[in-house]
C-alpha cells in the first residue's frame, strides 16, 4: 500500500499514529540538524520532519530530496512545536521513520506555485506540470463541480443525457467545419458538429421530451485570443415549453449553480429586450453589476451653435458618479482612449459637475450653466459627478458608449470578479441584414422562430421581425442563448427561403430535418450554455484556458503533444487524399 | 401552457380535475357513437375518450387525427368504467372539452411498438420515429442511468471528471487513426484520440489523483457486425496504487451499477489468471453463468489405436449435464457445426452416458466400456451426462472448445439474459508475438507494467513475462481492461525497444509523455469501460447499436443524415488538400 492517508487528512486527533504518506517534494527547509519537507499531493501539504538525533543517515538521505521527487514516507503523526494556522494539516508534522524514493525528478522549467516564475508558453509546453499548481488544479476541479451541479439539476427536472455524433455531415452554413476524410467512402469526408443542434431537434421529435448533454463542440475559426476549436457546451432542448418555461427552468439552475458551487443567492434575473439593452447600454451583453445608463442628449444639445452635436444623428451621455475630480490630464486621457481605432470615437465632450453646483465642460465655449445644468439634470448627475458625451450615428455612438461604460466601469472598480449579477435579454431580431452579401442571416440560427404575431412581417419586413429568442448574460458575458424553434415544416421552408437557401441547398443540407417534421414534431425550444466561459466566471477569471485541461494556442496548436503533425504517405493514400503541400 | 400533466402521471386521484395534456396519436379506436385515442408521450400514454352524447363535433374532428399527429387537449379525468391494469393511467381516461392539432404527421414507414414491422435500414433512416418506441428509448434511458450512477460512485471516491482533447496527434501504433487536416497549419492533421491513455497518465503526473471520464473514442477500422467507429468509454486512471487497489475499487463500481439501475446484488468478482482462464475455457473472456470446464484428456486417450487421438497435441472435453438423450440427429447435427469454418474443427467424438450406467460413444471401435469410464470420472459425468470430445494442437482445441462450450451453454438455456455473473481476469502476459510482422506486440498497449519479478525477462524470454493488467468479464464479455503503467522513465524506453520501436519513433510519437516522465511520475494505473457494450449489457441485448441514439451502418454512413457526404472544392482548398476521386 503506498498510503494510508492522503496529505490533506492529518489532523491533530491523528497524533501518535503511525502513518505512510506518498506524494511530491514541494519544498525543502534545512536547518543545521533538522530537515523540513512539504509534501504535497491532490488534497493538500503535509510537513515531515527529519532530525539528526532521531535518524542521522534519514536525514542525510532527505537532504539528496530534490524538488518534485515523488516520496513515500513512514512515520509518527506529532504535534508541531511552532504551528501553521494556514493550512488545515499545520498542527502536525510527521517524523519520518522510513523514506523510500518512488520517482526523482528534473528541476521544473517553472516553479510550481501559484505565482509561478513560467510564461504562458512555457507553461503549455509543460502543461503537465502546470497542471500541479494549485490554482490550475482548482480551476479543473471547479469545472468539475459546476459539471456535477448540473447534471444534479437537470437530472432532477427529468433531463436524460443522450450522446450525438461526433461524425456528422458537413454544412457549409455558419462557421468553417473541421471534416474528416472517410477511408471506407472515399472521397466523402464527416465534420465535427459546431453545436448538435438538428440532433437536439430530432430527439424531440422523437419524444425525448427533455434532452441534455454535456458535449464537445468544434469550429475551425481563426482564433481570437479567447477562442478555442475544440470547446465545450451544455446543450438543453425540451418539448411543450414556451419561452417562460425555458426561462423559468434555467434560471433556476443558474441560481442553483451559484448556490451550490459559489454559495451565492444570485436572486431573480432581470428580463429586458433586446432593444431595451441596446437603448441602455449599446450592447445586446450588458455587465449590470453597475447602472451607468444612457441618456439621450440629441434633442436637448441642439441649436446652441457646436456643430458636432448639432448634426450628429445620436448624442449619448452617461453619469460617472463621483468623478467630478478627474483631472484635465485624466480626461485629455479617456479622450484619447475612446478615440483609439479599437474604439473609433472622433472625440469626446466631459462635463464636470462641480462642488458648488457650477458646472466646467469640454464646450463652454457653447454652452451655458443653465444649458449643462439641464443635462445634468437629464443625466441625474449630482454634484460631483462626471458626464461623458459621445456623438455620431446611432449605431457608432452606441457602440463606443458601451465601450466607454465598460471602461469607465473598470476604472471606477464596479466591476468586481466576485459579484455576480446576471439577466436575460430577450425578443432579438430575427435577422440581420448583411450588407457585404446582400443577405438576411439568421442572428441565432434558421431554427428560430419569429414571434407568431410577426410573421406576416417575412413578406413584407423581415428586419422588424422579433424572434422568441433569448440569452442569458452574467456579468457582461454571454453565457447563454436559446430559442424557441420552428417545428412546422411550410414555416421551416420559408425562412430558408428568406435566408437565400434554394429549395435544393435547404434539401441537401437540412433535408432529414425537413423530412422528420413531416412526422408529428412537437412544439420545442432551447438553450445552449458555453461550459468554458461559464467556469471561468465562476472562477472569476477573463480567459478560458485555465479552465480547460490541454487547451490549444491561438495557432490552433497543441504545443505540449505537437499537434497538428504531418502524417505518412501510406496514411494519406488509404484515406485517398493528397497534401497540397 | 402546454400541458397540465404529463402522458404517465395521472391517476384516479385526479378524478374530475381538469387538464391539459400534449402528446402524439398511438392509436385511435372508433365505436359508434364514441372514439377512444391513446394518446402517448415520453412518461406514459393516456386514454382519451370523445363522446357523441358530449360533443358531436369533437368527436368528428378526433375521427380525423392521424397517427402520430401532435394533438393537445383540455378536459376531465374521468372514472374508466373498464380499467386497464397493464398501464399505470389505466384506472383513468380523459374526457375531451377541447382538441388543437399542434402537428400533423404523415403515416409513419413503420409502425411505432416494440415489435415493430420495420427492417433495420428502415429504422435506421428514420432513426427519429424509430427512437419514439418504448423499447428504444427505454435502452437510452438505462444508459443515462448507467451514466449517473457511474458518475455517483466515482464522485463519491473523489474522482476528477477531466475533458481531455479530442483534437490531438496521430499515432501509427495500434488501429487506424481518424485524421482531421489542419487549415491554419496545412499539410499537417489532428488524430481524432483512440482512447485518452496518455493524457490520463500525464494527469497522474500532474498529480491529479484520480481522474475519470466518460468520453468519446474512436477507431478507423473495417467495422464488424457490433462495432462503430465513434464509441463511448469510461475512462480512468489512479495515483499511487496496486493492482488490489483498483481491483476493489472498480469491483465496487459494478456491483454499485447492478444494484442501482438492476437492483441485482451481483456480489464477490472471483478472480482467476488468464493462464486458468485459457486451461479450463479456452477463452480470456469465459461466460460463468455455467460450468462446463474443460477436461484433459491427452493422455487418458491415447494407445487405443485411434490415430486422431492417438497423434493429437490436445484431447479436450467438456460434459454436458442432461443431455445423454440427445439424438443421433442432433449430434451429427453439432458435429457438422464444429466442422463450420468460423470454428475450423476437423471432428467431434462423442460419449453418451446412458441410465444404466453403459457408455455410448462415436468411438466404440476403438474404447472399451471401461475406457469411456474413465473418460467419465475425469469428465466428473454421471449417468445422463453428453461428453464431447475435440482435439489439435492446444491453441486450436481450446480455441475450438470455447465455441462449442458457449454454443452447448445457449442450447441449454444457461446462458440467461437475466443472469448476471462478473469475475476479474488477471496476470495477462505482457507481450504477444506477432508471426506475420515477426516482432512482439502488447497485449494491452506499451505502458503496461510487467509485474516486477519479471522484468528481468525482458531480455531473454519476454513471451513468459506476467503483466500487472486485468479484465472484467460479465456473462463472457470484456466489459472492461487496464492495467498498472510503466511510471519509470527507462523501463519503458526498454519496454518500446522490446517492442520493435527505434529511439526516434518512440520520441516522436511519445515524446511528450517520456518527458513527463522525467518530472517526477506517481506509480500508478487505471482501467477503461466499453461504455456502449455495459450499457446494452444491462439491458439484456446483443447489439450496442440500439444503445446508441444515432449509430452508424456497417459501412461507417449515418444512413439518416446521409454521412459521410462530398464537400465543396473549395473547402478542399481551404484545407490545403486534393481529393484523389
Amino acid at each position: 500500500m503506498f498510503r494510508t492517508h492522503t496529505c490533506g487528512e492529518l489532523r491533530i486527533d491523528n497524533n501518535n499514529q503511525t502513518v505512510t504518506l506518498s506524494g511530491w517534494v514541494a519544498k525543502r527547509r534545512d536547518f543545521g540538524a533538522l530537515t523540513f519537507i512539504d509534501l504535497r499531493d491532490r488534497y493538500g501539504i503535509t510537513q515531515l520532519s527529519f532530525n539528526e538525533e532521531y535518524n542521522q543517515q534519514l536525514l542525510a538521505e532527505s537532504r539528496k530530496l530534490g524538488r518534485e521527487f515523488v516520496i513515500q514516507v513512514n512515520g509518527m503523526v506529532t504535534e508541531r512545536s511552532s504551528k501553521n494556522a494556514k493550512i488545515p494539516t499545520g498542527d502536525i508534522e510527521i517524523v519520518v521513520e522510513s523514506l523510500t524514493i518512488l520517482n526523482s525528478s528534473l528541476t521544473p522549467p517553472f516553479t510550481i506555485e501559484e505565482e509561478t516564475d513560467g510564461g504562458d508558453e512555457l507553461r503549455m509546453q509543460y502543461r503537465y506540470l502546470d497542471l500541479r499548481r494549485d490554482n490550475v488544479r482548482a480551476n479543473l476541479m471547479l469545472r468539475h463541480a459546476v459539471a456535477k451541479h448540473v447534471r444534479g439539476y437537470l437530472d432532477q427536472k427529468e433531463f436524460i443525457e443522450v450522446e450525438t455524433p461526433v461524425l456528422i455531415k458537413s454544412t457549409p452554413e455558419g462557421a468553417r467545419d473541421f471534416v474528416v476524410p472517410s477511408r471506407m467512402n472515399q472521397g466523402e469526408f464527416y465534420a465535427l458538429p459546431q453545436s448538435p443542434q438538428t440532433f437536439k431537434q430530432l430527439l424531440m421529435i422523437s419524444g425525448f421530451d427533455r434532452y441534455y448533454q454535456i458535449v464537445k463542440c468544434f469550429r475551425d475559426e481563426d482564433l481570437r485570443a479567447d477562442r478555442q476549436p475544440e470547446f465545450t457546451q451544455i446543450d438543453c432542448e425540451m418539448s411543450f415549453v414556451e419561452q417562460e418555461d425555458i426561462l423559468n427552468l434555467f434560471e433556476g439552475m443558474v441560481q442553483y449553480l451559484f448556490k451550490q458551487v459559489k454559495g451565492i443567492d444570485i436572486g431573480t434575473l432581470p428580463r429586458i429586450t433586446y432593444e431595451e439593452a441596446m437603448h441602455n447600454y449599446g450592447n445586446d451583453k450588458p455587465d449590470i453589476r453597475f447602472d451607468m445608463q444612457f441618456n439621450y442628449l440629441t434633442e436637448l444639445v441642439k441649436g446652441k451653435g457646436f456643430p458636432i452635436l448639432d448634426t450628429a444623428e445620436c448624442v449619448l451621455a452617461i453619469t460617472a458618479n463621483g468623478c467630478a475630480n478627474y483631472t484635465r490630464k485624466q480626461l485629455d486621457e479617456l479622450t484619447e482612449w475612446v478615440k483609439r481605432p479599437q474604439i473609433g470615437a472622433k472625440g469626446m465632450v466631459y462635463v464636470l459637475c462641480n462642488a458648488d453646483g457650477t458646472f466646467k465642460s469640454s464646450v463652454d465655449k457653447f454652452y451655458s450653466q443653465e444649458d449643462l445644468k439641464q443635462w445634468a439634470e437629464k443625466c441625474h448627475a449630482q454634484a460631483g459627478d462626471l458626464i461623458l458625451l459621445l456623438s455620431g450615428t446611432t449605431k457608432d455612438a452606441q457602440k463606443q458608449m458601451s465601450e466607454l461604460r465598460l471602461e469607465m466601469g473598470s476604472r471606477m472598480g464596479l466591476r468586481k470578479k466576485d459579484e455576480f449579477k446576471a439577466l436575460w435579454v430577450v425578443d432579438f431580431p430575427l435577422l440581420e441584414f448583411d450588407d457585404e452579401n446582400n443577405r438576411w442571416h439568421a442572428m441565432h440560427h434558421p431554427f428560430t422562430s419569429p414571434k407568431p404575431a410577426d410573421i406576416p412581417l417575412l413578406d413584407t419586413n423581415p428586419g422588424a421581425i422579433k424572434a422568441n429568442a433569448y440569452d442569458m448574460v452574467i456579468n457582461g458575458v454571454e453565457v447563454g442563448g436559446g430559442s424557441i424553434r420552428i417545428f412546422n415544416k411550410e414555416l421551416q421552408a420559408k425562412m430558408f427561403k428568406t435566408l437565400g437557401f434554394t429549395d435544393e441547398e435547404a434539401r441537401y443540407q437540412f433535408g432529414f430535418l425537413m423530412n422528420a417534421f413531416e412526422y408529428g414534431a412537437p412544439p420545442h425550444g432551447g438553450i445552449a450554455f458555453g461550459f468554458d466561459r461559464l467556469c471561468s466566471l465562476f472562477g472569476g477569471a477573463d480567459s478560458i484556458r485555465d479552465f480547460i485541461a490541454f487547451p490549444k494556442n491561438n495557432q490552433g496548436r497543441d504545443v505540449m503533444i505537437d499537434a497538428p503533425s504531418v502524417i505518412d504517405a501510406k496514411q494519406l493514400k488509404e484515406l485517398g487524399i493528397n497534401s497540397q503541400i
